[in-house]
C-alpha cells in the first residue's frame, strides 16, 4: 500500500516526521508531499494565482517534496500533477492541537485529506488534542496498527488523540462530529497611532453531547469519526421543490 | 431584517456593491463586513496568528468595513466581535466566477455564507457563473426578489446565476451538488535559475448527472442548492461501531 | 520629457494621482507604473523568487501598470522590462508622510528613485510630510513648475513638503540629510495563548542642526536635498589599504 | 566584546550557523537575533503595519532570537526593543551568494549591518560569492580572525569571499563599490487563463573598473569595502544652493 503523507504544521512538524517513521517502519510505502511552512487554520484553501515551487527532500526509503503552498495544493500537486505514484491511501498529520466538531471546517489538516476523497483516494486526518505535546509515537503507533482495522473506503476517518499519555487513555469511541462553540472570541486593542485591531481566540465551551467527538477526547478517549463530503441537505432540497415557483421572479 | 454582506473578492468588488445597493433599494438593512481585498480560493481560512485590522467605509445608510483577513474572518469578527447588530440573514457575494459541485469545498464565498451557518444565522452564497461579467444587476435583483421564497432557515442555500442575459435563462432549479472533475490541472515550468514551479488551473468535465448544479448552471438554469453543515457520515459511523474493536491497539 | 511616475502608497493613491494628473496639465508626458497596493517601508526591495504580474489600467493620455511588486520593481520592470518607452526622468510620490533624513533607508518612495538612478535616469521622489493630507494639489504644483529649475542630472532630488497650507510655507531650503532618531520605538505586549509580540512605532526627536532636511520641515520650509548613490567610504579605504595585512589571515 | 548576529537567509541557514560557532569558539559573546525565514532581496524594508513575534532557541552558550519580520527588524528590535543587551557590532551574514556594487541596495544582509550603523554600532556584512557553497567555515574563519585588523568604527565594512576553495584565494583587497549591470533582466511569460507575468533573473556583466568589489571577486580575491551611511551629494548641493531661487515657484 503506497500512503501519501502530508499536514499543515509543514513538511519538518514532528508529528508529521514520526508518523513517517512509524508507517515506515510499519512496512508501508510512504511519499511524503507537504507545505514547506506552518499552514494552520488555512481550511481549504488552494493557491490559483502564484504558482507552485517544491523543493525535494531525501527520506531514508525515497524522496519527500516541500510544497510552497496550502495542504490541499500539496494533495492535488502530488496526485493531479503526478509528482508521486498514485497513492492508496492519503493520510494528514499528525497535527499538533485537535480537529474537532464544527472546527474541521478551518482545520488545514482534514481539508488536505478531505482533498484526497474529493480526488478518489481514502483518507486519514489524525490531530494530537494537545499543543504542547513532545510525544507523537503512541499516537503515530495507534494509527499504523489501526489501518488494517478503519474499512477504509470511499470517505475520511477523522482521528483525534486525547492529550494524555497513553496509558491514560480511556479507550476508543467511534464518533459524530460535534458543535464546538467558542467563547470570548476577539480580543479588541489599539495599535501604535491608533489603529484599532482584533485578535481572534477565545475557548470552547465544554461539550455535554455525548455522541460527539468533543466529548470522547473531554473524558480521556480516542476519537474516531468517519466523514463524508457531500454537503447538499437533500431533505431541504425536497421541501424547496415542493414549494419553490420555479420561475424566476425578475420576470 | 438585517442582512450582513460579504464576500470573498473584497469590500470595492462590483459585485457586491451592486448587491448592497439592490438590497437596500428593496428596503432591506444591510451592513457590509467584507474582506479589503481579493480573497478567492481561501477555502474556510481563518486567521489566528496575526491581528485583524479593520477600516470604515461610508455607506448610503450606514456604515461599511473593510477586514485585512478572510471571508470566514470577516463574519466571525461582524457576529463575535460584535462589530455590527447581530444580523438575521447572512448574504456572501455576488462572485465573479460559479461555485458549483465539489469547488464549494475551496470557494471562499460559500465558506463565508457557511460560517453564518455555523454561528447559527440563515445565510446565502451567490455566484455568476462568469468570470468577465460586468452587470451584475440582474443577479442582484433575483436575489433581492427571491429572498421571501426560500424559506431561510438553519442551513445555506447556494445560488448560482446563468452565464448568459437575464432573458436567456432557462428557468430556476433546485440542484444537489454535483462533482467538479478537472482535467489537465497542472502546467509544469522552469524558472530562471532552474527552479521548477507549477500553476493550478485546467477546465472542468461536462456534468453528465441532471439532478447536479453543474448541469443546470451548464444547461443555463439558476441553480439553488440547499446546504446542511454536518460532515458526519452517519451509515460509516454504525458500520464502524459494529465492527471496530474499541480497544487501544497499542496494548 | 517622457516622465515615468511612481510611489510605494499604491496605484491609486491620491498623492500619484494629483501629480500625475498636474504633470499631465503642465504639458509632460507621463506613463504610470506603479506598485498594485500599498507598499511602505518596504525599501530597495526587490522581487526575485515570484512572478510579477501587471495590470493595465487606461489613463486620460495613455497606459499606466499597476504591479504585484514593490516600488523598486516598478521601476526595473519598466526599464529594463521595456513596458514604456525609456524616460527621462523618474518621479516617485507624492508621499502621504515625510521622507527626511536617515528615514529615506526604509523609503520605498526614495527607492524607487533610487533605482531610477541605478539605471541611469535622473530621478525626483517627493514626500508630503503629513500622514493626514487631503490636498496634495499644491506639492503637486510646486514639482511641476520646479521641475526645470531642479539642475536634473546624474542622481536624485529628495523633495519634502511642510504640513502646511501652502501660503504658510516659509520659503525653499536645500539641505543635507538629517539623522532620525526615534524614541520609544518598541511597544511590548502578549497576544491570545501568552505569544509576545512587538510593535515598531515611536516618535522623531527634535532635529537641532539647521542644515538638514528635518530641520527645514521642522520649520516649515520645502526640502530639497540632492543625493548620491555611492555608499563607499573612501577615507576608510585608503586608512584600510595602508593599514590592513593584505594576507588571507587563516594561512 | 558582544556580537549581535543577524542575516537574511534565515536563523537555520548554514552560513550563519556556522559563523555563530566560528565566532563563539574563538572566544567572542554572541547573541542571535535574525529572521524566522528566507528574506533575501528584501533590502532595508521593516515592518510597521504588523506586530513582530520572536521566538526563542538555545544556543550553546546563550539565547537566540528568530524575529517574523526582516533583517533591518530583527538588528531595530535586539537593540531598541532591548531584547539582548547593547552590542559592540553587528554582523549580519555570512550570506548564500554575492553582495557586491550596487546590488548592496537590494541586500538584506548589507541593509541588517547597516541598520547597526543608523544606530551607532559598528557593522560587518559578510557574503559568501556563491549560490552552491556547502562550506562556509573558510569564510567564518577569515571573518574572526580579521576582527581585530578592520579598525571598526562609526561605518560598514561589507566582505566578499570569492567562490572558490580557500587554498585558490587570491588575496585580499581594500576596494569600492562597483556598479552591477545586468542584462536579459526579465522573461516575459504567460501564466494559465492569460494573465502576463514577469521573471526578474538576469546576468552580471562582467566589471573592468579593477577598483571594485566585483573586479576583485571576479578574479578570485577576497573583497573588503569600507561604507558610509550618508547619501548626501555635497557637490550637488553647493551647486543648487548657488543656483536655485529658494522661493516657492506656486507663488
Amino acid at each position: 500500500m503506497h500512503i501519501l503523507l502530508t499536514n499543515d504544521d509543514g513538511y519538518f512538524a514532528p508529528g508529521l516526521q514520526t508518523l513517517y517513521t512509524t508507517l515506515a517502519e510499519g512496512g508501508y510505502d510512504v511519499s511524503i508531499v507537504a507545505p514547506d511552512s506552518q499552514k494552520s487554520a488555512t481550511g481549504h484553501s488552494i493557491t490559483l494565482f502564484e504558482p507552485l515551487f517544491i523543493t525535494k527532500h531525501s527520506l531514508d526509503r525515497g524522496t519527500g517534496y516541500a510544497v510552497s503552498g496550502k495542504p490541499a495544493d500539496c494533495v492535488k500537486l502530488a496526485i493531479q500533477g503526478s509528482i508521486i505514484p498514485k497513492p492508496d491511501l492519503v493520510i494528514s498529520g499528525i497535527n499538533n492541537g485537535p480537529n474537532l466538531g464544527t472546527d474541521v471546517f478551518y482545520s488545514g489538516t482534514v481539508s488536505a485529506a478531505m482533498e484526497g476523497v474529493l480526488l478518489g483516494i481514502p483518507a486519514i486526518a489524525v490531530s494530537l488534542a494537545s499543543f504542547s505535546a513532545v510525544d507523537y509515537k503512541p499516537a503515530a503507533q495507534f494509527v499504523t496498527l489501526s489501518l488494517s482495522k478503519l474499512r477504509l473506503g470511499p470517505g475520511l476517518i477523522n482521528i483525534n488523540i486525547p492529550p494524555l499519555p497513553e496509558k491514560e487513555w480511556k479507550g476508543v469511541r467511534v464518533t459524530k462530529l460535534g458543535k464546538a462553540v467558542y467563547e470570548n472570541v476577539f480580543e479588541h486593542r489599539q495599535a501604535p497611532y491608533g489603529r484599532d485591531y482584533y485578535w481572534q481566540a477565545g475557548t470552547v465551551s465544554p461539550e455535554v453531547d455525548q455522541e460527539t467527538d468533543l466529548y470522547a477526547v473531554q473524558e480521556g478517549y480516542v476519537s474516531i469519526t468517519p466523514m463524508h463530503s457531500d454537503l447538499t441537505d437533500y431533505i431541504k432540497l425536497k421541501e424547496l421543490r415542493q414549494s419553490l415557483s420555479l420561475e424566476n421572479p425578475n420576470k
